[in-house]
């Protein structure tokens, strides 16, 4: 069983007709697993949906304290990208003995064309094999949190 | 470095407007990788482009033997879904120390709501981590070739 | 009010992915006019869900029947494109004083990448103008039912 | 031929993946009429690329004067639906002589499911039968300029 924490991000923006800007709804991921037709045994729960450039230092606590307390040892966390990196550090000075991988998204998944379903999958096959410690899933790759920095200027993730 | 071949399948199927029916042009993986934002170094090369089906035993020696003889230690396969399991055993038969994983789709990645891309996020993923061996990655998980078969009634890849 | 008789076509084709082929299901016909949010007071009727290439004669006499009893005077027929300009050549034989249009796409609703939703848009703006006749609308023109044909080696309909 | 002048609105919105927004690149409108396959002779320019709710008197005046302008007497306009009433009504102040519909979205074309292609190919149809006037084609129905209104609690444009 893999735990899914849903805090937001890109990867669940979705296009507000009437006030013709991206808002925030309910978590696509549910839809994403069932299109991917996935048979991974996961259980999803949406912790918060803002985007990561809003995320306080309270909000990281509650993320890692949910890693930590949750009954499963491997866990996926969707969650926008430029603060990735940030959330995988707090969740690292507290959690140790469990399998950790965040994921996220370019592009919102309600476009058309979004990198999200191929995170989701990429995301949820590393979580499945890595030895415990947190990890960022992006752009096909699998980087421990203390070794990775998304490029502002590209928008890639990159080792460090 | 992973290299990737495409033999065609579900995956790889478009739709022909003139004479309104599903047909075979050229590959969608790298427009997929693309769309995915993969980062990872691969080498894509189309050895056949058919409906699993319609491969022969001489077809599966091809994949098989390309697998033995490429320079790439880890290779993913695109593949129809229909006979994934028995192509992977004729790859077992003849190459023992690389990790292959055989992936495809259950909707064309050409129709809208693809299953495709979230699979090849995921095969990528495993073949990056899994030992030597013949797998296959499908709906989110991975199978050693000799303990999965496809449900044809269903369309799900379970364990036996 | 615009009546909307659904015939089938490759408008309405849909992919069974169990057996891997092109199918016909519910009509997509109403969940087009939601997502163009169409304020068009129309009633939607199945009459059959067939490939045009596949109907006969008596299947045209539905049609057109069909056409001749219901109580709107404009209505739009989703039809295959293979024998769109037949079947409005039974309709302009029976009825008269209607404006009836015919529209259907040469790529199904269910890939992303249609022209069903622009032709749908066609269709309906016609029938709301035009006088008492029976037409073709497709590539965003409209034909008289004798003065059209399918270039069946682009696709595309023509004036003759 | 029909003059097809491009000024913006949600219609041409796209994802600035690496700033996180909706933003104005090139517009769309070619590639939605080669995706409906559409075979009206047209020519497209594009006048600006604003959100409407930025768009200032001395915009509409371009605007207007391109109308009156142009060789073409049937033309189309895309354009925001925030303020496309007050568009048409400066249009309606300096041209008289001409039919001129504007048409919009409430959802990004880029977004997979907008109702744009379906406002599209509606417009081009309304534009090609209207007598000479100003009118708005949305929701697939058309209004006179006059007689129409944006309900901005539901999006949907009602006569008044």
């Amino acid at each position: 069983m893999i735990r899914i924490f849903v805090t937001g991000g890109t990867f669940d923006k979705t296009y507000d007709e009437i006030h013709g800007r991206l808002v925030f709804g309910d978590t696509h991921v549910s839809e994403m697993l069932q299109l991917g037709r996935s048979g991974v045994a996961v259980s999803v729960r949406t912790l918060m949906m803002i985007d990561s450039l809003d995320m306080t230092d309270a909000d990281r606590e509650i993320v890692a304290r949910s890693c930590a307390q949750c009954e499963e040892s491997r866990i996926v966390i969707t969650h926008g990208t430029d603060t990735m990196v940030e959330t995988a550090r707090a969740i690292a000075a507290l959690v140790r003995d469990k399998t950790i991988v965040l994921t996220g998204a370019m592009v919102p998944y309600a476009f058309g064309s979004s990198d999200g379903l191929f995170n989701l999958g990429s995301a949820l096959s590393f979580a499945q094999l890595l030895p415990p410690g947190v990890y960022v899933a992006m752009n096909g790759q699998h980087f421990q949190w203390d070794r990775v920095r998304k490029n502002t200027a590209t928008g890639v993730f990159e080792r460090v």
